[in-house]
């Protein structure tokens, strides 16, 4: 499959660049019947907006989605919806410099060799704007999430070393912090961290935790289509993710088996549920019922102010100072993009989850009480 | 898609459960004209392979391969190639206690919420068995690569806290290492540690590194159909694999901008390539042309014969010793399982890159000197 | 996707050369909790057999499956069903000569330009045995209709230019005849211009219909996934057929739209239908709740005795005589693949068609009572 | 797969309503390097547009399509190509009475029971308009077919009982004809029976056939990827066609094996080819390097002014007489759609086909005089 679609029954097309005319995504397969309007997609969007805190590029992008089908009198209607950001305050003169050589760090390389060139204005289709049809279409599946009673909560762990304390993390707390992490304290040497960072004209990176409640168990396909297995997957293709864990993760590895295995017992409710959640919701690739967990290694911001050794396009070895504005960290903006990532691959599994009895098929189609 | 099936252009579907008939994989895509017998795929089945050392379970599992059709005077005719391992030592009465509770660690719960129920008989689809059809699927691959002077070569980083000094690591120990940790002192003291973890009557974890060299700089395809995020879903989707990381990994996000960054130079040969390679050859989910470095975390075995707590299917809380022959570390096995899978993401992303280029399609179907 | 995989969530995959070890299908994506057994999978099987009569071949091809996988006390489990069928009376001596010119009519030609070379003996995954993989897989398909009341029966509407008449079919009367045409009469007059083309040493083409009843309205995705587009895939996908027709078909391209319009009314069970059925029970890709009817076009057999004219391997123009034993009709085995293909392809929109509405999503994960 | 996304590597998804804001097409997979621009998609989009002639609706569609993404300084890079077309002079107020009754022969009920509601303003997603998203990817698949030499080429066959004469056919006629028929004679006779069933306030159906020359041989997948299956599945995806026949097509079934075997020669140019093309270029589901001829039948039009008989949405059987501006046959406009339709198959079945040979991806990647 061409790379720009991801998933089976739920899926995403997402286009665009980021000093093209726009970039959007068209959701095929929503079911018909959902309450969406551009709202509910915009404040998903606003999230992973620069420009809000001086750890983030100042440039503005003020960026709007419009909703262009598959929604009639306020409702999805089961067709494809196709929504679009225009691009409006990017000026691709700041970028022609560096059409010139290969920045460290970034794709201008590996595109010029799979495609013969490229847009080298401000990345392109590697541009993190990219990111925009992500998002826009991670908010259907959390709408879809929502009225499943499932919720995807991602929140920034660490950012260099600074990481947070679960113990004084408060979930309320992630949109007080300008980083995203929900313990204010850990937030405010995280900033110290990064305004080092950026004196040194450098750049830090961060793992962000993601926690979705209230999948059943049940979810996930055998062998290759593990929902540990989607969500790496959906997590990993975010541009500067350079690793991908479930549960204990690699820490598991270093574990004996008597501690990592999660006891089974019955729960208040009587429902049969897991003592601990080292295995962090999936257990042979399919959901046991208890939270997921993920976290995601995002590099630091290969965009830095210092000089940089390269090779222009000729092959000749030069120096280079990158201009522009750059985020000295992306990691706090990646937040919603880990969650509307997660909720793509849940929801396709979801679906497809659908037919794996025959009597809960029968039960659907030929409900009792028909012929 | 159902999850049995693997790539898009070059595609696996296995099949089969550890007490069943037997175990196997269909392979569609798989070019014409590759030399191709049984032995290309046994000489992958064997490694893994338990009954070899003191670290696997003492079953013989005489895994003879077989192939069905697919290739005619030894060569590959293009058309699906099906292999098949049938089942010979498997003795289901050794599994018919754990039909009534739910093993913690393994599938057994998840797969019941699931489907209703599910063949106990030692795991069924979900142990590790299962990933004969991968391994001789990815046997085929590896040809593939081989055709194209690519070399995949996966080894046994560590296990439990023991992990090897790549100063000490000689390629050829690999098989020398009973464990598969191509530093032998290592191995030595890996040794130590699951002979102390087996007298515990606990398991171990640890984590496989897979090098895979000479992939040429361009294969991945932008956004979802990112070569790294394909190697994550291949990888995440073994058994017992909590994560998975690239390059740097995890590492990656406590570094600064400045460490991170590969700078490029030319090479001796006058080729652009990496100074360094903390990116592990992925730039923009597009390999560059330096080695491809990825790293998965697996959890210890979950059979552990020391007593644990957990329900039956009535939802009684029970305390249980499992039976029967476990292996106390299941790492070194599954080396050749993650070769086979990163082989098999890296030919799909193979096949899938040859229409990239216009210009290169054109020369494919109308080479010079044709009208 | 490569070509021998059907199917986006029930999927089969199909493997097997008419002259190699045998021939099979990994049915992946069946739901868990459906009986099933050889028998269910021999029977269709039965029905593709040559050797009943002395309009097929007189090769005895005693077609014997196997389940391999995917079944555990005598239900599916969820996991794939892997089938096969040993080649036993293959006798590839047979079959020599073919190797060195190309059949006219046959995929030699067409194999040999793609693949560099083939598999020569008795056509091998262009022999007509492939549909033993269809078959096998559809069985299964056909036990998940019955579940859901839904009938599909396929039927010769007609050999050569002898067509049977509406009136005087009666169903039960297919298995009685041996062209497997529902009217007796007309079934007769068939075989006499069978014989006559028997006996000059030609062969005959025909149409199958098939008529499919109980697919609830509803069923099929608009544009792409129509139900109408993945029929005529499906059955065009079948050796030998050349056209595909979906109710009036090719007729409705000289009708007008006054006559060929079903008009709507309420039937005796107060439910909405439609009076006529021209549609053949799609409309703009999805089923109306009609009988769903269609008709597939059958080529003669391209295998016949009298003299033909080709080239050999080096460009040589050449006369040959076929030997070996060959259907003069292949169209009444025909009819248990045309089933096959149909209830593949209804199963997978009915799977697809599960996702379409929000409050049905939401009932069947959250049902009432629950919170 | 959801229903708007076609194609496994040359990808189109398609979106919009007819009185929606607007409808387009992303199209994913198209290779690095082409030149493209607005005109390239426009000029097949106009071929599409009502408005010319007395025989089309009268409605002006000023479709001017716009490229968002995927392509820079005049090529496409590889990325995904965003197109639209924003509704301009869509009266909703038109159609506001067909809210409430299902019209004979649309998919107002089928939509309604499928999604549970529907935009029934001029039909949402199952109008005609649907068909620009085709056309406009189909025409960057026209561009990739001519850089290969291969040509597309569809025309009115008949509509109604008026059929064109082959003898008398000119493909420069097409476009001189109002109905697309490139015999002109047999044009102006449709032109006259079209009249009559306007003054009968009836409409009609037609038959148009496709033929594409320069496939090379060898491009299609065996079994169920066959290049004849595609092309069925492309064909029938278009509302209102009802049948699809390759080469003699229905007329194959009661032809003699000895008749519709096409012999096999070597050409002038040393060459192997067919001496004649009852097959349609295509064998065993495979291209042989004759052209490929397909027919595609489309019902008449269903919206026509004379009283019928429907059901409302209670379910109480009514009169209707549908008013607005309704084209009095399609067929004419859906020459470009079965254009658009065969090209984006054909490409998807190039693009697959590279992989067939090890020998020629060796040479891809590893061309001669590099190690």
């Amino acid at each position: 499959m061409a790379g720009s679609i991801y998933g089976d029954i739920f899926s995403v097309s997402t286009w665009g660049e980021s000093h093209g005319k726009g970039l959007g995504v068209v959701v095929d397969g929503c079911p018909a019947g959902i309450s969406l309007c551009e709202d509910d997609i915009q404040r998903f969007l606003d999230r992973r907006k620069p420009g809000e805190t001086k750890y983030a590029t100042p440039r503005k992008e003020g960026d709007e989605v419009e909703i262009l089908s598959g929604v009639f009198e306020g409702r999805t209607t089961g067709t494809p919806i196709s929504m679009v950001v225009y691009n409006k305050s990017q000026k691709s003169g700041d970028y022609s410099e560096i059409a010139s050589y290969y920045r460290p760090g970034h794709a201008d390389f590996s595109f010029d060799e799979k495609y013969g060139f490229r847009d080298y204005r401000g990345g392109g289709r590697s541009s993190g704007r990219e990111t925009i049809g992500r998002v826009a279409g991670g908010a259907v599946a959390m709408k879809i999430l929502g009225e499943l009673g499932i919720d995807v909560y991602a929140y920034v762990k660490s950012i260099g070393d600074i990481e947070i304390d679960s113990g004084r993390m408060q979930r309320e707390n992630r949109e007080r912090s300008p980083l995203r992490m929900p313990d204010l304290d850990a937030s405010q040497r995280a900033e110290d961290f990064l305004c080092e960072q950026m004196r040194n004209h450098d750049s830090a990176g961060g793992v962000i935790e993601c926690v979705i409640q209230g999948v059943p168990a049940g979810v996930g396909e055998p062998v290759f289509g593990k929902l540990d297995a989607a969500l790496a997957h959906a997590v990993m293709s975010i541009g500067a993710v350079k690793g991908v864990e479930i549960g204990e993760g690699f820490q598991a590895a270093s574990m004996r088996g008597s501690e990592n295995n999660d006891a089974f017992c019955t729960g208040k409710s009587g429902k049969i549920e897991t003592a601990t959640n080292h295995a962090g919701g999936i257990l042979g690739g399919i959901s046991d019922g208890s939270p997921i967990i993920l976290r995601a290694a995002f590099k630091p911001t290969p965009s830095i102010f210092s000089e940089q050794r390269t090779v222009n396009q000729s092959g000749d070895e030069i120096n280079i100072h990158i201009k522009g504005r750059h985020d000295p960290v992306i990691v706090p903006r990646a937040v919603a993009v880990v969650e509307a990532m997660a909720a793509l691959a849940i929801v396709d599994k979801l679906f497809v989850g659908m037919t794996a009895r025959m009597d809960k098929i029968v039960q659907f189609y030929r409900p009792a009480g028909t012929k």
